[in-house]
């Protein structure tokens, strides 16, 4: 069946050679989301089950873990299942002629005329809507799960669904989807680090200065201060700048920065080098008491591919890849290799999870003497790789 | 001198003929930085006063006041002040050859080599980051001088300013600046009202849930709810969704919502349609307690546009105007007017004025009985209407 064509040639690769540990997960499954039928109450169950209909989505995720797999393990496990749950509390909005509130129609309230609007909201934007909600459903379920086992950790996620037509891309930390088409390179998907989220996490140790406890400088400087700065004057910004001013360095400027360092060196905390992400319940900065999870959002961006506003080639690709892969090639060289590789590949039926492996072991490069290094002898990632490739042009039509 | 043509030839007309009192003011000045010998001590002021050189920058400002015009007076007559001080605080960074901590350089720090960074700061930034720290200072101005004579009210503020050939445009409300250059628009600023801040908005309601008072909602809904939707499943939105999820309403959910309405109608709290600013320190919520300024900001967006990275045409021009033009005429049909006007008035010295008022002419409209309409038959702007037309070609080059 297409179905499992579709989900069958979408492989994962790891770097298992390097590192002891994995803390990759992967997530690959079809959601069957329950229809319905209108007009039955909860309590007619034999109806229900006479009567019920299902709508599938597809869905591929990754998950990159920190301090310990079982974070990742978790959403790995349970993320689809909040996203059908939260799929299901919507579907009557996507599936009927006249859902509550008159979706993408006008709202007439003869009560109270100036109030009558049109916020011209579509299916999409519940299906968005429900995959915000289940990050955050996914996100109280580790508290809990993790808090009954003592365990620990947290992991990015990165969620592809296709429904309806659409393909919507959720990411909450910092790996990365694109599309790879014919004539272009779409990014599905942006990266939210410290950097990246530097005054939204600075805002919030402005409004709530006790988080710090005194130990860290909500302050951005350029490098850490030490002793003998006290009286220079130096570049800083506070939460509400884009850009720079100058400050004369007081004590208080010496503690560490609660936002530091630079790409991948940039730490929440000296702690994390992710600003989204689920899990991280517990996770205090070392030797203090002072909680990560408050600078933390477990709320992903989606972004949303109209397919029908598109002409997919037979070769356009969804990539879908942890920051092992993008540490070391960029959108535009994964592009080349994707084209190169599947034109070359034409006949072979394995060609997209061999494009897959092809992809991690640029990432990986070669072993020379003790390190690995790639092709342009720059040196190779040393972090997990896990690399989703999705066609896209024998995708089910529905 | 090249500068007055450029400071006269900026005029600012007014929507007089429709509107009692006029809320919009505006600034157009020279703004005359002193550069400071570098090595100087503050106290040997002799030599500071022989040995001072200025830099100049140009600077056009639009403030729309409202509840009043005394914040838009107060602004426009204090914030190229604020800028000036707060430039000539970071003049050393943009001047010197060896600024503090090397601008635009690598800092090495000896002692603690893993923080060692590059974070390319460059003078634009220091610039960007004045502009900031001025509108929060004039902010404060406003406050304290209003608080003293007891005047409310506050206005919207959009600044230009060109210096060190780079123009810096700082927007906070929902006045706007384009470029209209030869073969393209440059949108310069983009505008914030409690619809486009509406995830800010709701989540510092979330965060501080009492500076509603019990008074407001802060979930958004498609339309005002009333007593007989409770028990209906109504769409819904809080502070970290962009899709739209549906619940159950409940008496809670009757309440006035937070941010309401839709385009022009948008309102915070029920009472402005801004949401960024400066002033209103002292507005309330109509019969109630209720703060509205926790919610506003007076933080701007800058937008920088390089001139040594495009060549200007004779005929490029900076659009500025208050919210009056926009609402009836899109970025489109202003360069339109803009290019047509210019191109059949080639010779006229005054035609930058001309086109000035040319442009509120098209959004004031024309008198048919009672009604102002535009030449589309639209209904035409009652609001003030501000534009400049500020020629780019003939700009000095320093």
């Amino acid at each position: 069946s297409p179905h499992l064509t579709w989900s069958v040639c979408t492989p994962r690769v790891i770097n298992a050679e390097k590192s002891e540990f994995n803390e990759d997960q992967a997530a690959c499954c079809q959601i069957s989301i329950r229809r319905r039928e209108p007009g039955l109450e909860e309590d007619e169950e034999w109806l229900i089950l006479c009567s019920t209909q299902f709508l599938t989505g597809h869905y591929w995720a990754l998950f990159d873990g920190h301090g310990g797999p079982d974070a990742a393990i978790i959403a790995s496990n349970y993320l689809h299942y909040c996203i059908k749950q939260k799929l299901e509390e919507v579907v009557g909005g996507i599936t009927e002629a006249r859902p509550p509130m008159h979706l993408s129609g006008r709202c007439v309230c003869d009560s109270d005329p100036q109030f009558v609007e049109e916020k011209h909201i579509h299916a999409a934007d519940l299906v968005v809507g429900a995959l915000e909600n289940a990050f955050q459903e996914c996100d109280e379920v580790i508290g809990q799960e993790m808090e009954a086992t003592k365990q620990t950790g947290g992991c990015t996620a990165l969620a592809a669904l296709y429904f309806q037509g659409k393909l919507y891309v959720a990411n909450a930390g910092d790996s990365r989807a694109i599309l790879v088409l014919k004539d272009n390179i779409v990014p599905m998907s942006s990266e939210f680090t410290p950097e990246s989220e530097r005054q939204r996490i600075q805002h919030l140790a402005f409004l709530f200065p006790k988080l710090l406890d005194g130990e860290f400088t909500r302050f951005e400087f350029p490098r850490r201060l030490k002793g003998d700065d006290v009286g220079q004057r130096v570049l800083y910004r506070d939460y509400f700048m884009e850009g720079w001013g100058y400050k004369t360095v007081e004590k208080a400027d010496l503690k560490y920065p609660l936002v530091h360092g630079h790409g991948k060196q940039a730490r929440l905390l000296g702690t994390l080098a992710v600003s989204r992400g689920l899990g991280d319940h517990q996770l205090k900065v070392i030797d203090t008491n002072i909680e990560v999870k408050p600078f933390l959002s477990c709320i992903p961006k989606v972004n949303v591919f109209d397919f029908a506003l598109h002409d997919i080639k037979e070769d356009d690709v969804l990539i879908m890849a942890t920051d092992g892969l993008w540490d070391v090639l960029c959108n535009n060289e994964v592009a080349h290799v994707v084209r190169s590789f599947l034109a070359e590949n034409r006949t072979d039926p394995q060609r997209f999870s061999e494009l897959a492996k092809c992809l991690v072991c640029r990432a990986r490069g070669k072993k020379r003497g003790h390190q690995w290094m790639l092709d342009d002898s720059h040196e190779a990632s040393y972090d997990d790789i896990s690399v989703f490739v999705i066609p896209l042009h024998n995708r089910e039509k529905d």
